[in-house]
């Protein structure tokens, strides 16, 4: 089911498939966008403040996006984010599964532009323990029905 | 030079290499992590809200965090991100070259733990032309001297 602005109502929640999070994952994301010691090697990780390989917040982002598109969250005109607010509670490590919660908090009719809206959605991020490792608010565009 | 928390004050700026955006690139990051027509066909684009190819925001992120791993911001024990918000003022499009300026907003020592701090950076990643596509506000964990 393609959704409207008109589908979406406060407290409404979506759910995702699962992603597995591969060390060779982390390593290849993190040569291309965050090669430092703790995204790219399981040795020099150790000594480092996380302890061990963990991946970058931004492929747990990333990750979190194609959760997002693929979920039942099916937003007319695709998901078109504006921004948001994010934080990374805890790393995410090698092995992990990850789905992805989410809850609309708001949905606003746009003043000036009468064919949209934008929606408030809290998104979290769960580990297969059922830990957040990333906790986002973000604001997405989303489409008005068309007028008969 | 390494730095430390006591080495960054509120006011400091630093500058990073840039990094252009190629169609190629923009659809491959896309094909993994945000399958959607707008970053993924310079056809079907056309007749979306973009109006043409842009990068996934997450992507545009992704190069703002290598920007910034290689700037001369070079923080004792690497980037640490706790978090941050984020706005996407205007898309990245294919052939953007890309370059982050960052400019710390504030200094703060953690009361628990006397290693360690945080530091608020704003991060505004430019175009070629000096317009802002990503605009960031985020808190890094960085690390105190060590004692002698």
């Amino acid at each position: 089911m393609t959704l409207y602005l008109e589908d979406l109502v406060a407290g409404q929640r979506f759910t995702s498939g699962a992603h597995e999070m591969t060390a060779e994952a982390i390593k290849t994301f993190a040569r291309q966008f965050d090669p430092q010691p703790f995204h790219l090697d399981d040795v020099a990780a150790q000594d480092t403040f996380f302890h061990g390989l963990a991946a970058s917040g931004w492929h747990t982002a990333a990750v979190t996006m194609r959760l997002l598109v693929e979920s039942d969250m099916t937003l007319a005109g695709g998901v078109i984010g504006a921004g948001g607010e994010l934080t990374w509670p805890r790393p995410t490590r090698p092995g992990d599964v990850l789905t992805l919660e989410s809850l609309v908090l708001a949905v606003t009719a746009s003043k000036s532009k009468p064919e949209r809206g934008l929606v408030t959605v809290h998104s979290r991020t769960l580990n297969q323990k059922g830990e957040v490792v990333q906790d986002m608010t973000s604001r997405m565009l989303v489409w008005r029905k068309p007028l008969a």
